[in-house]
């Protein structure tokens, strides 16, 4: 096929946040879908926090990006060309497309989705992997109890504005924290939250010990460093700490901080348990199931932040990690 | 009653280990027992590492040992003076009783225990509260299924080494992590141990990736630290850590350190859950009795680590934290 693709692969392997020299903006032609698999054009690209792991070398639960590959992402696409029995030119699909203008995929590695139930995007976040991410970490290691007082940190983000609705729907006590006043309004007024502690302006510590006062049943964590520590130090007995992410941590250049007060797990019986969404898949189908009539019913609200331009994709990311975003952030191709 | 007690009351709050003028020696006549009450002569005082913890002001799971108050430490006694019904003159008894020569106890608050069962000193480590700790933790904690690889920290100490051969019980191989050489050889040659790890002599990490190639099930800490850390690094899918102590923190005088390798647990779907011992008390007579059936049946092995002289107790108690016993240390008035 004929046609340009563009595509941002990994360059080097970042020090601290991602710079212009960490990617390597490359231009080849479309190649043509094998055996089994379709050539997908890509509408949106997902940015999400997980990336930056990616990004790095050592083990973990999923190979780093080679230096001089594709960058890793979730994107959500149309099918222009077909090799696979159950994929039709126009079919929409979201995967693990890459960093790119057009992505060969196996068929069997995407999956078909309905842009009329749902809008694109939506599948890259509340009906995808940082609503999955949000569905599971929150149920199946939170445990919420009717009468919890849940904290979710990264409260106005994809996976945390998803987290703290659920727990509301279970009818707890929900409190988030997040980065602004306006971060704040938005958690409380538009998703339901009981309270929000704006963690750029307040003393996070003070401000769990007055909205939490008999103490933290479940926590979801997605920021880790000095915030992990305020909710450590404000555990209820038997409380469930839930590790999902560490975005403070990501780009830290002198070694990541570990909890220092993760001795109030032992005073209080209390557990922090980590995952990745993966380790659900067998179970995205009965997460998706309930998000999906959750959503129909109006019970759950998904929000996404959308940005535009293949080309921005490095500043954009940095979004990210800066906390730029308000609910899922995805690049519009 | 008149006779001379003697007691070690806490002077001051200890910064880094407890130090000569952080204790007030002390001398008052033995007060005659209430209604309920008994008195009690001393004969052996348990030395804990959780002591340490008791002597710092702040919210805990239990309140701090107050300023001039006697020192607060498990002993085992007789009694000698009784106005309970329920215990007689010459009866042995074990309970919170202080780090003095003769304690005054409702009869309520102490155990009657059996001499001829098992020695006194007995019923302060593997039939008393670190038996306990290491049964409950190991087992309501750590979970530990057939063919599971258990690592155990301060594995030659009361809490570790008795932790380590539950877990051979259950059939699980077991590492043990302990300092020198000779503990190393403790643990294999008399506790059944599978392996040893000399914390002092080895690279930590290291010895645990050549002894556990399948990575760590069950983590039993005692130490936190740069141990906890190593063992992170190293862990199963599904992995347990059980947080019972981090003795190597507990007079760190910056501030605890925590585990900055914590986000291994969400690469591995693995816990970290803390306990304490009291948390367990409603089941202290199940524990009890399948501990002493293991004593007495020769599968448990329990050693005591005796020191002498009611007036070593603070240099005797620094022998912890300098990890200088084998077993369960006890000072013998």
């Amino acid at each position: 096929m004929d046609v340009a693709n563009h595509q941002f692969q990994l360059a080097a392997r970042p020090v601290g946040l991602p710079k212009a020299t960490d990617w390597q903006y490359a231009e080849n032609l479309v190649p043509e879908p094998g055996d089994d698999e379709v050539l997908v054009k890509i509408l949106y690209i997902s940015l999400d926090p997980a990336m930056r792991g990616w990004m790095n070398d050592g083990r973990s639960y999923i190979a780093p990006v080679g230096i001089g590959e594709v960058m890793r992402a979730l994107a959500a696409g149309q099918v222009i060309a077909s090799n696979h029995p159950a994929l039709a030119v126009g079919d929409h699909v979201t995967g693990l497309l890459g960093v790119q203008e057009y992505a060969i995929a196996n068929g069997n590695a995407v999956m078909k989705v309905d842009p009329q139930l749902a809008p694109l995007p939506v599948y890259l976040g509340t009906l995808g992997m940082p609503g999955m991410t949000a569905y599971f970490g929150l149920l199946d290691i939170g445990r919420p109890s009717e009468g919890d007082t849940v904290v979710v940190s990264c409260a106005a983000g994809a996976v945390g504005g998803v987290a703290g609705q659920i727990a509301k729907l279970k009818g707890c006590r929900v409190v988030g924290i997040a980065g602004g006043a306006e971060k704040c309004r938005y958690v409380v007024e538009e998703l339901g939250f009981d309270a929000g502690i704006d963690y750029k302006g307040e003393d996070v510590g003070a401000a769990l010990r007055e909205h939490c006062p008999g103490g933290i049943d479940v926590y979801f964590d997605n920021v880790g460093g000095e915030i992990l520590d305020a909710v450590l130090a404000n555990l209820a007995r038997n409380a469930r700490v839930v590790i999902c992410g560490a975005i403070s941590q990501y780009n830290a250049i002198d070694g990541m901080r570990g909890p220092s007060n993760y001795m109030s797990l032992l005073v209080n019986h209390a557990s922090m348990t980590g995952f990745v969404v993966s380790d659900y898949g067998a179970r995205y189908a009965e997460g998706g199931r309930e998000m999906a009539e959750w959503l129909a019913a109006g019970k759950l609200k998904s929000r996404e932040d959308i940005a535009e331009g293949f080309d921005t994709f490095p500043d954009t990311l940095l979004r990210l990690f800066k906390g730029e975003n308000t609910g899922k952030l995805v690049l519009k191709l």
